[in-house]
């Protein structure tokens, strides 16, 4: 192994007096899975050739993300085919790598994939990896990545190989320190792995090179477990597989305690903040008898009362059947949904940066008086939540709301009126499950090994085919892995312009979960059914031999299915 | 299927709406589980006979277990061997079998086990599944178990076969209720699948039915995650194994999401509340920086301030090494091994069932000084708890009590002062878990399917060969499970007394982590290492085939090597 860093007392810091891991200290289980091969598609078993598709738009504002990338729009979908002899010049590479924002499983294998490409067509090729993410790249902080080096990482989970960060190449002297970095590491290229922003930038990064006449080409790749990245090339992103099934085992656990007990509701919030398509493919891999989708609950702009009377509602219906137990399912970022709870806390933002509450509770009568009626229904401990828990910039930490408690105590207090009422006579019980962290990290699923190993592969052969401003593209995915394409596609294809500032800004939009979509078609067409009856289905832990072990997700095979329908 | 209700109204309240699980509903995994056949001891291959150990005592106070089971004290440990040709009559039985308390993984297996015994070796026998625990047999509420009937549940996780349930049978009239049960049944025996207290009942069943000349024979099956139901010829409970492996799963990805992030000390509670053996064997597992062990904290009389110091001063520590992150165990029981809180509990609760709190605080005054200073040091929230959370009782509901959250809010608070102090200079941000109902019903593992069919088999064994008062007893368990010894042995040697309400009454002490036995000597050995350097282990998913598929776990290990040794 050796190490090479630009800046030694910084490199510490970074480093956090993490060493490389020691294989020693590993389980039979993450042994075992040091020597597997990912197969790769059967394009990399014989000579290979780049063939171009028509020249590609954008997603949104083409004329603007003209103006913004004048030297890489339009560039057409490439993709690999054999040939009958080798096409490119196995001349030596020198490439940097990055991983960028939050974990996912299976980002090891894209490195371990670029690596095993260099070694194969472009011997002698040499493979540096940012330490902690953009801030490594902008900081010249990195590790030559070698065999040794490498190997503890293969087929397993985190990013801690070098790490990750939520830095920004943003300003004009971060795009110089940039460049300054490819330039003295006389870089051919530079692969960014990352979800939407960081693809964002790697595309700036493509075209500040290329407008700067920097050799380095930048490739991005396709990461983010909440499966919010995605277009016509790319069918997912990596990580999502891996996530949902560790989700879906818990799920399942859960709801078979839920049944055999008989006693318990149970509210499982679930990581995905932007989009809820963790929250429907888990949906679709256990039938909970509700998940909450948030994009529907935007588009019927629905108010927090009404996702609360329809969870009550299930309640009350269940309980006519002698059922007092079930299994509902939050995406994370569900308030982010409800229009109403945006309103009042963009009003709290206001109120609270210029004074602070005042225990009586004058400072109330400042909130418009559908945000006051909002408050007021909240829990006490969710009203505190929003008072109390703010970022540097004053703001509301929505991220900490726990949302499935918020939603428990509301029930409760609605079940409790009800009973009033006589309209209601069961026994309720809620508790409250949040499931994030342990599913970044997890090992990888033979899927998301695979996936990924052939994404760094596919990102090595766009390097050394010349191309720039791409993200790795790997298709056909419910086939068997000998049969997927390999490619790359325009990154500028995924882009529109937001106004910020003043300024058109190229962002890569958000796939949210289509609600005319198959997964959620599917998921809407028998969900009625898994209110009521128990459907319950226990995926069961991952499996990496055996009748399950290359499942991929339901997400995929409906999406894809209905592509080919 | 056919289903025989005794009491057809509360049959139906039972069932709570809960039909029989459709496997079409199943998971591949799940259905590629119903068709595994769990290997049997060898000694099931060929025809088999009893052997006897010698008469057998009390694990405490054995003139006063004599005299609460006269009729059962004293019997000798039973194993089966190999003969030459079948030993005992072929004749059908008519045997009642019973889930009683929480739910552990492998209880279906049992439930299989003794169905595959009876009809192989006593064609044309009956097994009645009593509904929703010990209240089932007082209320004579069963279902028979057929293969159909059966069939879905065969290596499933869950107790829904028939469900469980707490109640005790405890009152004369209730044991007469039993009485008229099984006389109406015309049981032959009753296997009863439970933890301590549920095979203390078993024990007091049996000696009922002895006294009274009934004709059923009891025989008890040692079931609980928490693993402290054990004893010299009871080497582990069933369900440890496998709710471990999915804490420790959870864990380990916790622990590469720490390393990987950087920034998180993640405070993971632990299911498990008399001993702390889950605590344990998932630190054996997953190697955390510290894992808080109740009976350790209990025997050095540590208090609240001392364990929030360990913590802090680790942190700390880790500080000055760069390090900002972390991974600790906390068992659920914390707070009911440290003596200080259970004297602050213990006045609340006599306070709280005369006054209410008046909100100033003048109630206070009541505390004695000790548990007044530390009401104080209590995070606000948790003082909430104390205060609000009560059972009917009036008690404190200490499960409820989120011991995790505590400690952070307690060492963030520390670490404030000694940040004033300028004796430290890091970042902490603390992310709380909870895990439990996640690991109670998981699929069993490879181990735990073997061990709950051998018992099973051993419970049918036991049956047919005319014991009562026995708890079924597999050996060896290090071995492959064709070499597993297969016997049973007299719940009044695992039984001491307990003065309650002025009245001597039997206990099965529950088996506390032993501060001088193997499994925690090794811990004690490695956790200074494991404190300060990441050798963070991620056991993975459990697996049902490959190298992992029929490794047992730690505590068992260590535990049988120190008897060979």
């Amino acid at each position: 192994m050796t190490v090479m860093v630009g800046n030694a007392k910084e490199a510490n810091n970074f480093a956090g007096g993490r060493k490389q891991r020691d294989v020693a200290a590993y389980s039979v289980l993450q042994s075992s899975r040091l020597d597997h091969i990912p197969p790769l598609p059967s394009v990399f078993h014989s000579p290979f050739q780049v063939s171009y598709g028509p020249a590609t738009s954008a997603a949104g504002n083409p004329e603007e993300i003209q103006k913004l990338f004048p030297n890489l729009y339009g560039q057409p979908h490439v993709e690999l085919v054999p040939s009958a002899k080798p096409t490119f010049t196995e001349k030596k590479l020198k490439v940097g790598v990055v991983l960028s924002g939050g974990q996912a499983p299976g980002g090891h294998n894209v490195i371990a994939g670029i690596y095993d490409y260099l070694q194969e067509h472009a011997a002698g090729s040499i493979l540096y990896g940012f330490q902690g993410g953009p801030a490594g790249i902008m900081k010249c902080k990195y590790v030559e990545i070698t065999a040794d080096f490498l190997y503890p990482y293969r087929n397993q989970g985190g990013f801690d190989i070098i790490c990750s960060g939520r830095d920004k190449i943003e300003t004009p002297d971060q795009f110089k320190q940039a460049m300054d970095t490819v330039n003295k590491l006389d870089l051919d290229g530079l692969v960014v792995i990352g979800g939407d922003d960081s693809n964002t930038n790697a595309c700036l990064l493509a075209e500040c090179f290329r407008a700067n006449k920097v050799k380095t080409h930048v490739i991005g790749c396709p990461k983010t477990i909440d499966g919010d990245l995605k277009s016509k090339h790319v069918p997912i992103s990596f990580g999502f597989d891996t996530a949902c099934k560790i989700y879906a085992e818990m799920i399942g656990n859960v709801m078979v305690d839920a049944r055999s007990t008989g006693k318990y509701y149970h509210f499982v919030r679930l990581m995905g903040r932007a989009a809820s398509h963790i929250t429907l493919e888990c949906a679709l891999q256990t039938h909970p008898n509700i998940a909450v989708i948030g994009e529907e609950v935007a588009l019927h702009q629905q108010t927090l009362r009404q996702v609360v009377n329809t969870i009550t509602d299930l309640v009350c219906k269940r309980a006519e059947q002698g059922k007092h137990y079930g299994v509902i399912l939050i995406p994370e970022g569900l308030i982010d949904f409800i229009p109403e709870i945006q309103h009042l806390i963009a009003e709290l933002n206001e109120i609270l940066a210029t004074s602070t509450c005042d225990p009586e509770g004058h400072w109330k009568h400042k909130l418009t008086p559908p945000s006051r009626a909002l408050f007021d229904l909240l829990p006490h401990s969710i009203q505190e939540e929003l008072l109390l828990e703010r970022d540097p910039h004053g703001n509301v930490q929505v991220a900490r709301i726990e949302t499935e408690k918020m939603l428990i105590t509301m029930v409760e207090a609605e079940l409790g009126q009800r009973k009033h009422e006589s309209s209601y006579s069961g026994n309720f019980t809620g508790i409250s499950h949040f499931f994030g962290y342990e599913g970044r990290c997890g090992m990888p699923t033979n899927f998301d090994a695979t996936y990924c190993y052939a994404l760094g592969f596919a990102a090595g052969a766009l390097l050394q085919s010349g191309h720039s401003g791409l993200i790795a593209s790997v298709g056909n995915l419910t086939a068997p892995s000998t049969e997927w394409t390999v490619g790359g596609t325009a990154l500028t294809e995924l882009m529109d312009v937001e106004r910020r500032k003043g300024k058109n800004k190229p962002v890569i939009k958000k796939a949210m979960v289509e609600l005319e979509g198959a997964p959620f078609l599917k998921f809407a067409s028998v969900r009625d059914n898994w209110a009521l009856e128990d459907s319950y289905r226990s995926p069961g832990p991952i499996q990496f031999l055996g009748p399950t072990a290359d499942e991929t997700n339901c997400t995929l095979q409906l999406e894809l299915g209905a592509v080919a329908a």
